[in-house]
Parts: structure tokens; C-alpha cells; sequence
């Protein structure tokens, strides 16, 4: 597949999806939000996959919504309007949820999904570092929510922002306008590692994601997929499921390769040689 | 309106709730539950004010609910069980409750708020605490939730601080009596930032008060509202009302004043002149 | 009773419960779940005990899942599957549900419980650290969810890891297995205090007892079952709840207790004498 608005690379089970956009700071465009969608579908299609890197070309991660395209929307509107055709669906709604839906397939993927994150992150950026499950920084990144102070509201960011940082802290960020550098990104969680320059960021990375394959990759999803349950049930009624799921990676080939393997003090069959 | 309890001073969109019952440590009578309300709801549909600020008069913030409040609550209904007359509804129940309401109001107001606190916070003031979306703090601030040290509970509270330190934190709370000084508080986002002094404090509250104005109002309530749906709604549900409430903020004559003065490259007319 | 797996003692209110099959490093056997559940049933009858102290023999809390039990579970899953009989219900499902069935009822316990982590704390042991009210820790401590490098999945800790750490921390932690040392559990409050010896982390656990003793035994069962209902439903619904629970409480014994020792400038009766 040919891509315009991203580089894609899979190598020893990771594929790593660069936003290459460097000339607007990765600024998303409709096109990118499409691709990026589909190369998460490939991915998580492709068995040799086993994580996605997402991160950006050029210094930047991402700068946010491309303005070119809410434009568009909006001139799409006003024809429809101008042409006395029903303003539903509200291209501009179309468009926004489009971007939505990348989120929510992002955060609900039963990949390992890990953000390096630089220079500047905003907007839809801001949100893409949220739905991930690791988020590697430089310490000069620089994230923000520029939407209320364009009048705009960091709509499809929002449930997002609130699984990342809990409710109060992403309440704080919507008033004040979310200007965070890294020391404060730390504290809050939005990222989970800091550091000064780009080799010592890239070192960290590769221990990320030695972590990240010396887990069971069904392990994994299942596993995210019950915490995404865990989140808003309350526990009494994920016992059963928990027991079920549980019974199932026991009796599972991965689960009989990963504690046969424990046992024979050797790594399981998913870990990748070294070297 | 006159107020016993309250300062309320309003002065560049900002307007200033001062908890004004030092010779008490601002101690939480009904009579400042209700002028607190009716100054919110005041606030609230006055379109000159951008955001409020919540603080105390002669160096604490507010000691918890006042002591005679509640005495006569029970004396009350002594006089109901004496008169054989029924319980119900229970004058203690009633008084608490209208503690209840008045932090929803400040919870789910559209407005930005932003606490200062100093000296003592304890019981119904760290309730209050726990409702703004921003709060200051000077480092000799020093928390409490005495209640269950007195055989009670912090009732209305307790929703209030699951929303802002999360269950766990809320329930350690619970269980230890809750004395937490500054540095504490900044660990569990108790509070967001924390100076060594007044003149700190202030342009610390300055800084925050800009951030804030810089943001367009409609913007802030529209996000501040999403936000709360956000915390017990699965992601899923919301990709299509986030999307009505984005498009229709692109539409609206704030979302095009702000992407208009970007456009521009000059402030939109929501953001106080300075000087 | 006698306890095989379990040291039980009670002592100035305080029961402490301590794993002790150190020569596995308390590796939790389906005898230590059935162990622990009675443990936590006869302290919360008890009208003596006030808090519940948990720790482990030999130098570390518990190192997971007996695999012992498992083995076992799953042989006789293979005789019913030998034997033509129904696999329903899975052993190996039905000794998961009893430990998810444990963790529960710490979870749920109207008893104040405080976790003293050292050494290895690894699967089952990570999930009873996060059932508890308060974790103190020695700066050695090692966590570990091992689930995931094994093919199998923390099914009955995933609810009370998203209780105790959020959901996002959680999923970090599943998708990178999850090793975590002293500071970093500090940090996302997996525990609350790290303590460099012994002999602080002993001085640590009789502070936090005495905080806990200090406030009444009903008020904080009372808050803590409040704040479990606060973690999933909106504030507004609980506000006539918390108002009838907190009138309930100002009438209690225990209430007229406490309210009247303040006003008499004296400690309540459950405050244990010092000395």
C-alpha cells in the first residue's frame, strides 16, 4: 500500500509508523487520519506485528487538525446550504468524527502501542499520545490544547484525555488551555519517560519495546481488553469473565508454550533472538 | 444582593468569592451555602464574568461546616420526635444535602474556577477544594477531613473527592483521617501548584487568570460539560454528540471570531486588553 | 482456628495477617486464598479488631499464584476431558474465581487494611497490594505482573488494577509486564510511603495504625462504602444517599460520641489509651 502522509516500516515485529508531514509539523489531514486507520487495520491483520511505534518526521510529532480541511468542510457546508440541500450530515461533524474513530481504534487495539513523542504535540497529536499505551518524550517537547482558545473544543480528544489523565486533571487542562512541558507531563502521567536527547530516547525506546515482545501477544489484547471493561464495571461482575478469559490462555498454545517455557527455564517461542 | 458570608467583587470578568468569617476560620454556615449558591448562579448569568475565583478572608480558607448549624439541625429534630411529629424529612439530612447541591453547582458550573488556599482547608472547604478546576496554594496550606475522627462522614464530599484524586487516593483519605500538607497535596492533584509567599501566590493566580481568558468562554463550558460525560461514559457512546458539539462550534460566532483572529494573527475579542 | 499457610494475630485492635510459606516466597496456594477469605471474615466479625494489617514472613509479601494449584486444576481438567465428562465448570476457571472472589472482599472490607510490601511482590501479591487502603513499602520492594511473559493474563487483578492505579497506568503496566520498583510505585501510588529499613517502615506502619484508630470504626465504613458507589455513579445521584447516611451517622453512638469529645476537648473512646 501506498502511502502519502505516512512512512511505514515493520521490522522484528514492530511496525513503526512515522506522520511525514514535516513540512506542517505532521499537521493531520483527512488523508492522514484515512492512512492511519488503515495501517492500523494492516497491522493488526499482519502476524508478524507484534507493536506499533507512532511518531513523527522531522523534530515534531504532530501539530494538530489540518485547518485545510475544516475549511473544505465548511465550504461544503455553505454550498450545501447555498443550494438549499439539508445540512445533515454536517460535513464538518463528518469530518471530526472521522477523527474520532481513529482514536477509538487506537486506543481500543489489542497491539502495544507506543508514542514518541517530540517537539510539538497538539491537538489531534495531543490525542493520539493519549490513546497510546507508552509515551516516550525529549525533554524539550511542548504539548497543548490550542482548541478554546480558537473557540473550538477538544471534542473527540475529550473521552481520551479523560482515560489518559482521569477526569479532574483533563477538566484542569481544558480551562487553562493545556500548555504542559515535560516535567509536568511526567507528573500527570502523559508521559512515562523523559529524556535529554535523542539517543538516550531511542535507547529507551528499544528497552520499551524488548518489554513490550517478551509478553504473549494474545496475552496482551486479552488483557487490554479486560481493563478497558474494568474501566466504568464495577468488579463483582467481571469475576466470571476474568475466570473464563483466564481458563482459556491456560489451555491456549500460547499459554502452554509461555509456562512450558517457564518451566525449562528457557524464554518462550515469541521473544525475539537477540542480535 | 448583600452578603453576611461573602465578599463578592467583580472586576475584569473575574469575580471574587471571598469566604468572609475569619473569627471562624471562614467555618460553612447555611447562610454561606446559600449565598455561595445564589453568587455562583449570579456569576453564572452574568455575561461580564469570564471565571470565578474561591478564597478565604484572614488567611484560612474555610474550616469545614459550622459546628451550630448542624446543633441546631438536631435540636430541631429532637423537637419533631418530641412533638411526635415525623422525622421526615430529617433536618439534619436536609442541611447536608443543601451542602450537596451547592458543590454539584460549582462542579458542573460552566464557569472556570479556580480555588486559593491558605492557612486551613478541612472538611466541607476541602470539598470545595476538590469542585474548582484549578486550585493554588501556599505551602504552609494544611488539609484535613476531620469527620471521621468525630464518628461522622464526609458525605457529600466523598463523590467530589473520587472525581478529583480518583477512588484509591480517596478511599486512603478515608481511612488515615486525611491530614495532608502542601507537598502531599501537589502528589495527589490536590492542589496544582504551590508558592512560598503572597506575592507568589497572586501572580501565580494572575498567570492562571490569563490562561483562562485567553480561552473562549463558550469553548470552556461546552469541553467542561463533555468532560463530565466523559467520566463514566465508554468512548464509543460520545464520537457522535462530540462531533454535533465540534461542528456546531466551528459554526458559532465565537469559533468563528477565534479561528478568524488566528487567521489574522491577532487576539480574538474575548482576551482582555492588557495594561 | 488453625491456619496452615497464614500467621493470625490480634493485638491492641490490630489483626495481623501474615503469609508465611516463606521457603516459596508465600507463593499464594488455593489454601492460603481459602485462608485469607476466613481470616477477613473473623476479623470483620470481631468487634475487637479495627484494621487489618497484611505483610509477608521471610523477607517478601508473595510472589503470585501457586503453580502447584494450577497444575492441579488443570489435571483434573484433562481426567474430566479423559473421562467423556462436562469441562463445565473449568477447574481451572472455578480456582481463578476463588481468588478474584478474595480480592473482593479486601476490596469491599468495612475495614481499614494496610499492605506492608517488601521484597518480591509479583501477581496475585500485586493484586492484594491494590486491594488495600494504604502500602508502605521498603525502598527494595520488586513488583512484578510476570502474567503476560507467560501467556496468561492478571484476569482477577485487572478490576483492582485499574481501582488502585487508573486505567491507563494499568494498561501501561499490562503491555510492558509491568516491573516496577520502589519509586516508581511511589510515584502512581501503588504505594504511599517507601521507607529506606525495617525499623522506619515499622515506625511508618504504627503512625498510619494510629491515624486509623483515631477515627471511628462505622464512620469509615460507612465513607469507604460510599466512596466504591462514588467510583461509578454520577454525584448527583448520591447526594440524598449521603445525606441520609451522614444524619444516620450524626445520631449514632458513635457519632454522639465523637461530636460530644470534641466539645468536651476529649478523645473519643475507640482512641486506644497510649502506653
Amino acid at each position: 500500500m501506498t502511502h502519502t502522509t505516512l512512512q511505514v516500516r515493520t521490522e522484528r515485529g514492530v511496525c513503526t509508523l512515522t506522520l511525514n508531514r514535516p513540512e506542517v509539523r505532521n499537521a493531520m489531514s483527512l488523508a492522514m487520519v484515512n492512512e492511519l486507520l488503515q495501517a492500523l487495520q494492516a497491522a493488526e491483520q499482519d502476524p508478524a506485528v507484534r507493536a506499533i511505534v507512532l511518531r513523527g518526521a522531522g523534530g515534531h510529532f504532530c501539530a494538530g487538525g489540518d485547518i485545510s480541511d475544516m475549511a473544505q468542510a465548511r465550504m461544503k457546508l455553505a454550498q450545501q446550504q447555498a443550494d438549499a440541500q439539508p445540512a445533515d450530515p454536517n460535513p464538518v461533524a463528518v469530518t471530526n468524527a472521522a477523527f474520532g474513530h481513529l482514536c477509538l481504534a487506537y486506543a481500543r487495539s489489542p497491539l502495544p502501542i507506543v508514542t514518541v513523542l517530540e517537539g510539538t504535540v497538539m491537538g489531534g497529536g495531543f490525542g493520539l499520545a493519549c490513546v497510546s499505551d507508552v509515551s516516550l518524550a525529549l525533554d524539550t517537547v511542548s504539548f497543548r490544547l490550542p482548541e478554546t482558545s480558537l473557540g473550538l473544543i477538544p471534542a473527540q480528544i475529550a473521552p481520551f484525555l479523560v482515560e489518559r489523565l482521569g477526569y479532574a486533571e483533563a477538566k484542569r487542562l481544558a480551562v487553562t488551555g493545556a500548555k504542559v512541558g515535560a516535567a509536568e507531563a511526567l507528573t500527570i502521567r502523559l508521559v512515562h519517560e523523559v529524556h535529554g536527547d535523542a539517543a538516550a530516547l531511542d535507547a529507551a525506546l528499544q528497552r520499551t519495546l524488548a518489554s513490550v515482545l517478551a509478553c504473549g501477544p494474545q496475552a496482551i489484547a486479552a488483557t487490554k481488553n479486560l481493563l478497558s471493561h474494568a474501566r466504568l464495571t464495577p468488579p463483582e461482575q467481571l469475576i466470571n469473565d476474568a475466570a473464563a478469559l483466564f481458563a482459556r490462555a491456560v489451555l491456549s498454545e500460547e499459554g502452554q508454550e509461555g509456562t512450558g517455557a517457564f518451566m525449562q527455564k528457557r524464554k518462550p517461542q515469541w521473544v525475539p533472538q537477540e542480535g
